[in-house]
């Protein structure tokens, strides 16, 4: 393991932590609030020590696979830490525990809160905490990749460690355009979603802090409401914006690119549309048979349910209503489900990945014609490209890897001692970074009863959930501390 | 799809059937019950068409593993249909979606009822209920090898597909042979619990219906209370051998060829004794922490967490109290984690399977050992010896597709409104052939309740479960009803 290397990245993160924490305290300078001191100062301790670290470039800058997930966890546990300490310093979130949560929660994407009264908040904490969204939704490395050149190194392996699903399209020759090109679709979308929602007169600040919300499929919002009290208008934006972050970004570089050929069959995204459209009937269809919010009309209905189809599917967390005491239960497990399922790979969105779901049911399908056809050579198709027999095996342990980790989850979890829906939905929406869960979890409550223990279990969750797995379990084999024990003795492969 | 092997051997299931039906009849005579008279018409009818069929011998009897699954799947639907019919003919469960739950519940050793007062049936229906899940256990079809000389067939297809876990082995050079074997060892097993319950001056009614449910790790009781009210030894015998009987049969058979160090080296046995004193210590360490049963002292609540851990674990589904209401949530959790884990392969058991879940924890240690070696070539060993790399493909995709039948099923079966603790484990209850679930469907309730399209994803699943999930997926390869349509058309591989 290079762990000079490791070190020397870590140092870029912090340095560029320490850029985006100025804009927190820019925020209390204009709102006149005395929490931006605490932002300054962590600022300035975070450009300080990353500095320090960066001033020597270390010869050897080889990564391999290992050092790639190594650097994902580590830069997202220093990330976290360092973020966090703000809250504690300004008293806006005093227990560190709580803190960490929150700002993981946060940089992951997840929107689970453990606050019971977010409009208590500073606005400058307020700013910092929707803004760890949007850091978290395309990737701090990936940043980093974009601004900063790290000759010598294999960068692919750093951002196949960060970016979602089971493999990374290469949209430019060079990793460091190709992170480039993700910014730059990654920003424009973002501005434009900020547009539309000040062309429906939505405060400034509000207009920001839900955007990066939207951006990084996050789901803080900004008051104790969620979204339930904007207007129908903002509603439609936010619910459509959030549908179009969930979407592979290839696809817009495809539609950048003029290449709409591609784009038309692009078979992540039209399962993806698929599946939230059929989520969209069943839960119309169980809402009218069951007869529940009969006080609402067919196109109040239709905005609720869309909205909260593409804030459950994208893992964002955003509500517009308490769906769990609203919602006839068939509508509720339709939204379990769509948890899982995810949004598409090379989002910014969680779960398991459409493509993944895809590529799994194929691998069914074929094992099945293999009894009719046992001499057949069948090839999974995705993109109308063979999968390598290497990915679909990653997706298959991924898979596994995953179930025990959620396994386990519950069953620690459980030692506090609240119900099995509680249990099995807040790990549900940690491990896929999407927020709230049902029950004591649901929309409309916050994560701040469970005991330290589990909150620790589920910031676990959120980091494992967010990097997809490896990068948080590798931190469990012994071979990944013995290395850093004794630093000279560098793993050869 | 060579159809007329499969029908000659659907005929001799139903000649089998037509036998085992005359003993619940000679019940009938004993307690002079006139609901016996159905039990004798259907094995008249049984053994009527049963007959007609195998008069003619199929010329080619070469079987694929596409028949082996085809004939598993059809043997088993078969097997309930006509095993379902007396309960509705003598109107002991009179409708036959209720019936036919029962008795898929009976012969996939699952032990979910829809009955409500089991004290109210007939001895001769109770005998044929619990006899269901000792037909079941060990398989009509290992038992048609066992009995019946089919030259020229490939029979280990059929074994295959009948036998639960990923591979089979062939304990004796002949498959014949082999399936003789098991039988033999079952029956041995079954003969010693029906004497040691009898020791413990248990009604020798009582003792062979408990000792077939046992054996076949059904869960069938034949008291609403099901082992509550039998004395604490009774319950230990009952505990005891569900253990017994959910230990890889071929751990039996290297103890009856004396070759002991083998024995000793058994890993999936003894992983799965290391799981059943992990989830003891765990229960009991919750118990006495919680302060749940106080008025219970050290040994009963020992007796108590042993018989339910052996029983979910072996997903038997006997229980001695209603663990549901009166443990604490962690306990439950553990439980519900033994469903999905089961017993051991190659015994009567249900579940994913011990050696499953251990080769799936071994590939994951193998993937994450790879980023530190890549160069490395890493074996994955089961048993001392190297697993295939097409029985650790199968895993992958078998666990994949339960996951996949599993979540459908939860989601249809919500669209009945009931809370998600119930859906979920009801599924769980029935896909890992349990019984019993928790909440609605807990341990003192029952399946009456569903709807009709819920019970039959429901004996969808208990069949999935038992025949472990493709030989009821190939049900929907259209390739298979094709051939069915123009029967000439042997598809070749």
């Amino acid at each position: 393991m290079n762990f000079k290397a490791i070190l020397y990245i870590l140092g870029w993160v912090l340095n560029i932590e320490g850029i985006f924490l100025i804009l927190p305290f820019i925020v209390s300078v204009i709102y006149n609030e005395p929490q931006g001191k605490a932002f300054i100062i962590m600022a300035g301790i975070c450009l300080l020590i990353g500095s320090l670290i960066v001033i020597k470039k270390p010869k050897n800058m080889n990564f391999f696979a290992r050092e790639g997930f190594a650097i994902a966890s580590t830069s997202w546990i220093v990330l976290s830490v360092f973020g966090c300490l703000p809250f504690v310093i300004n008293g806006d979130i005093p227990t560190f525990t709580d803190a960490l949560f929150e700002t993981v929660s946060g940089f992951t994407t997840t929107g689970a809160s453990i606050l019971s009264d977010v409009e208590a908040l500073s606005h400058a904490s307020l700013f910092w905490r929707s803004f760890t969204h949007w850091i978290g939704g395309m990737g701090v490395l990936v940043f980093l990749l974009a601004l900063i050149p790290i000759t010598g190194g294999t960068h692919m392996h750093i951002m196949r460690a960060e970016s979602p699903g089971p493999s990374v399209d290469k949209l430019m020759p060079k990793v460091r355009q190709t992170a480039a090109m993700l910014y730059f679709i990654y920003i424009t979308l973002t501005i434009l979603e900020i547009i539309f929602l000040l062309a429906g007169k939505m405060p400034v600040f509000d207009a920001l802090t839900i955007s990066f919300g939207t951006a990084g499929t996050g789901g803080f919002g900004i008051k104790n409401s969620s979204m339930a009290d904007y207007t129908p208008y903002i509603q439609w934006v936010v619910g459509i914006f959030m549908m179009l972050f969930g979407i592979n970004f290839s696809f817009y570089f495809l539609l950048i690119m003029r290449r709409f050929s591609q784009t038309i069959r692009f078979e992540e995204v039209r399962n993806y549309l698929l599946i939230i459209i059929s989520a969209v009937v069943i839960i119309m269809v169980s809402l009218f048979t069951s007869g529940s919010l009969l006080d609402m009309n067919f196109s109040e209905k239709l905005r609720h349910t869309f909205f909260q189809v593409s804030s459950i599917i994208t893992t964002t967390g955003f509500s517009t209503l308490d769906y769990d005491t609203q919602w006839p239960q068939i509508a509720c497990t339709v939204l379990i489900g769509l948890m899982f399922i995810g949004a598409c790979a090379g989002s910014t969105g969680g779960g398991i990945k459409v493509s993944r779901i895809s590529i799994m049911a194929k691998t069914i399908k074929k094992e099945l014609n293999l009894f009719f056809h046992p001499k057949r050579v069948i090839k999974i198709k995705s993109e109308h490209k063979a999968v390598q027999h290497e990915v679909i095996r990653s997706i298959n342990v991924f898979f596994i890897a995953y179930m025990i980790v959620f396994a386990v989850s519950v069953l620690i979890i459980s030692a506090d001692g609240h119900d099995f829906t509680t249990n099995f939905t807040a790990v549900a929406a940690t491990i896929n970074n999407i927020g709230p869960g049902l029950s004591k979890a649901g929309p409309t409550e916050n994560f701040g009863f469970f005991s330290h223990l589990s909150k620790y279990v589920m910031i676990f969750d959120m980091l494992a959930g967010r990097l997809e797995i490896y990068p948080m379990l590798i931190l469990f084999v012994p071979e990944f501390w013995k290395g850093l024990i004794s630093p000279n003795s560098v793993i050869r492969g």
